[in-house]
């Protein structure tokens, strides 16, 4: 184990006691509230209700959902319908993410391949190990990008780097680090002067609740700004570099992300700014080749638009910002085509938007189209 | 004057007591408040403080602000000094709207040219004549916009038109009808299904707040939407056509508009989406032909990013999203070059985004280059 105890962790299993914890991210960042997991249904309600999100951080909660339901048997283990049950529940729990489906499956094989009384001491090493892979996943993409920030900081001949992000691919989203974040605080613990454009990320403001947050948590200095001025930043010269995270991505390069991402690579397009992704190689969909018409968008309640979350007085209160008979629609992700990509910043390293060049870094992933 | 009594104006001025009142669109949708002005400070703040907004608006109120300047001689009328400091006043209210300095300078100059006790008689008729013209613009930006909604229509077999707007270019940005809103009026009134996308525009949400408000009023069907879905829409299919204000356009034809309007002009353009400007000739800059180096784009209060206006049961309530201590800043404007806009809508007919196109239609504007 790679973490310190003293950590914050959107996610743990007490070693002791063997409890699941989460912090509910619904309530960041006014009120940090842990709550146990108890159940995989507890799980699944965690991951739709998003009190966990972000692509590797709903593949982890999943992976730990399963053996929540192996540890369901109470010492007999659990049956093969049961488990292929609660799998199922977990991946359906959200349909755009593939980390979930893609830990799921993992964890149900190794729990399956046990002993039935086995199963749930299976299922928590199979889960630990996903936690496991992900932290360092993150810290090697941190690793992976770090030099794509130290070129930018000596081309501008030691000046702040600005860098926007959109949404949370931080360490809120993973394990630790984060995905889009990592190369940035890895920048900033190496004393590189960076500064991050937060989009706030409407609807559900990952970026203003969550990503201001967390960089403000580890110090990295950061504005908030709303999705709409991405745009006029690029135009004046005063962004060098976005980097988002992904839901999934295909292995031609589509990049399924937090809706508005695609407005942000057009911009980023039509001012010569780099626009890179950061993924753990569990974020690529082996499978598809067409992102804009294979990866399925998830709709979510409309009301997630019509109401706004926030601290009044020292309360949270929902307020309702348009004419209550006015109808919303809410779709939560988009995918920005691979020619809008600059390059892919992975745990083996940075490569093109290409599936030529994807496939370079991952011979043995996926299967072969 | 073509308006009945009995349709709520954004601004009036009451032709029997003279008082100019305006709605307070702050409170909106949630509360219907009227207010009063009774001073130039009073329409000075109403500009600054966004009780009035939208170009052609805030110029109207400018106009009688400057009106109720004149008047306040009390009988004697006032001197060139008060009336000149009255306009600088007016015009420093806000800097990226034209029509703001267009409205000021021609009710300034017809009561200068007034003697002295004529002159809240002259004011009053100047600034009668600025509501009255941009009332009949918008009538005819609406007619003249209305064949290409027509033309859609019959494209698609008769089907639903959808048309997406960014921000507030309605009635309650103008005297009636709005700018961008103007041709779906009329599609409407002329039994075209049309129905609009309407972006919540962040950060002061005058598209949840007033456009969808205007539209339910005058019954036409609408959707809200966050600022980051357009793309993935136009991704899709789902949007014919986009519509939009302007505070301020160059000769050239640069549009600057509510922060957030550029990134919509480059989905459409990627996707092949008709992108329209919808502008009476007060809203042309004839003296500026770069608008990204030379339109003054407005930095607000961060307060307005960070914090969130809605209903809470039922009373108003501001609530703050990010935490307490993480910073915001807030550009108002952004600027879509030329090359990005399909063309524009105006009260002599429509033309391309070329000075050569717009000079075509309106050779009498401007001083020549």
């Amino acid at each position: 184990m790679t973490t310190a105890p003293h950590k914050l962790r959107p996610i743990r299993r007490d070693h002791r006691t063997d409890k699941v914890s989460i912090i509910d991210q619904r309530l960041l960042p006014h009120e940090l509230v842990v709550i146990d997991l108890e159940t995989v249904s507890d799980a699944v309600r965690a991951i739709r209700e998003m009190a966990v999100r972000g692509a590797p951080l709903i593949g982890v909660t999943a992976a730990y959902g399963l053996f929540l339901a192996a540890r369901a048997g109470a010492g007999r283990g659990v049956d093969d319908a049961s488990l292929r049950q609660a799998a199922r529940l977990l991946t359906d729990a959200r349909p755009t993410a593939v980390n979930l489906a893609w830990a799921v499956a993992r964890v149900l094989a190794a729990t399956l391949a046990a002993p039935q009384a086995a199963r749930p001491e299976a299922a928590r090493r199979a889960a630990d190990a996903v936690w496991e892979e992900e932290l360092e996943n993150c810290r090697r993409i941190g690793e992976a990008g770090l030099p794509l920030i130290r070129a930018l900081h000596a081309e501008r001949g030691g000046e702040t780097v600005n860098i926007l992000t959109h949404c949370n691919a931080g360490w809120l989203a993973c394990v630790d680090y984060g995905t889009a974040t990592a190369p940035i605080y890895l920048a900033a613990e190496a004393g590189i002067d960076v500064h991050v454009w937060v989009d706030e990320t409407r609807p559900l403001n990952q970026g203003a609740r969550l990503t201001a947050w967390e960089l403000g948590q580890r110090g990295v200095r950061h504005t908030i700004i709303t999705d709409n001025a991405g745009g006029h930043l690029m135009q004046h010269g005063l962004v060098d570099m976005v980097i988002v995270g992904t839901d999934r991505t295909t292995c031609t390069g589509d990049v399924a992300n937090k809706i508005g991402t695609y407005l942000k690579a057009l911009a980023a397009r039509d001012n010569g700014v780099p626009f890179y992704v950061a993924l753990p190689s569990s974020t690529f969909d082996w499978h598809l080749r067409d992102g804009l018409r294979e990866i399925p968008i998830e709709e979510r309640a409309p009301d997630e638009v019509r109401y706004v979350q926030g601290l009044a007085g020292n309360r949270l209160e929902r307020v309702l910002v348009p004419p209550a008979d006015s109808p919303a629609a809410n779709y939560a992700f988009d995918v920005t085509p691979a020619r809008l990509v600059t390059g892919f910043i992975t745990e083996r390293g940075v490569c093109r938007a290409t599936e030529a060049d994807i496939r370079r870094l991952f011979p043995d992933k996926g299967p072969p189209e």
